[in-house]
């Protein structure tokens, strides 16, 4: 988020078809809970589109890319590598520490698909689990971002959005906004 | 989870082959993160299937239904409806409201696909935002059920569990337990 070092977010073993709306996901969870960019390791064209289109009409500042090496990517990375895994250490013993370590450093929030290669787990500053339950890199990424900013990224400014929703009890309300010109 | 008033997950609009895996994802997050139940609407053959076999090696309680009537079970839900949407209230003003109502009262947390009927959010007791922005209904349930069980979910323990994780810096341990006869 604005004012502090990046947040990236690698998505690792993404296969296209299979794993398209999860990566989506991933891409989209990343942006709206306070990342400032997600990285598909391979051939990712399709979660590419969805999260451009989405930042491009709901806002910014938040940027995508690939990459057809992510192991350069981990061992040149100047910052801490995050890895999130039901293997690792639990989330509630870390969370602190990490945080901490974030004000001064930037992250590379890395999730997988269904098999991460275990240099992953060898090269990780910290691997992390959201419970050592088996259920989604999704609900993981989200749970680690929102202990992470502390619920700072729940009410993020949005730069250059053409939509807006406006909170409601019962119903929809979207605007067009003048901002994203 | 246990001792405490029950919390059940339905998830809406799951068609087959298309949100298999979503739908999946939305269960496994509704049992490793705290949920009781999770209720399908309509043909979901599939991640009944996946969500009953981590339960059966993982452990549980944790229940899963289907429905034909999603319709019936809200309005004769007895405690509250929370259905999740990104045009909702936000979640940083009403979780505690929330929280302080499922001391006494159990909740029927509502997620849905792509497009969600209109009468839902009439339905609703409260139609949550996590963020007004486009993402995943996973990483929604993730962050209301962590705020509604305010981390108490991460260190739940399991019964009948056959296989249970050992927490480790680097690298995978499992363990196969007694407890699973």
């Amino acid at each position: 988020m604005e004012g502090e070092p990046p947040v990236h977010v690698l998505r690792l073993g993404h296969r296209p078809g299979r794993d398209q709306r999860m990566s989506s996901h991933v891409g989209l969870t990343a942006r709206a809970l306070g990342a400032d960019r997600v990285i598909y390791a391979g051939d990712a064209a399709g979660p590419v589109e969805t999260v451009a289109d989405i930042t491009d009409r709901f806002g910014g500042p938040f940027e995508i890319e690939t990459t057809d090496s992510h192991r350069a990517l981990l061992s040149d990375f100047g910052g801490q590598v995050v890895h999130l895994t039901m293997y690792g250490l639990p989330i509630e013993d870390c969370d602190d520490e990490i945080r901490s370590i974030h004000r001064n450093e930037p992250l590379l929030v890395v999730v997988g698909a269904e098999k991460v290669p275990f240099d992953v787990y060898e090269t990780a500053d910290y691997n992390v689990a959201v419970t050592g339950q088996p259920h989604s890199e999704v609900a993981s990424l989200a749970v680690f971002l929102d202990h992470l900013f502390a619920g700072r990224e729940l009410d993020r400014e949005w730069q250059n959005a053409k939509r807006k929703v406006v909170p409601k009890a019962h119903g929809k309300r979207v605007e067009d906004t003048d901002d994203g010109s």
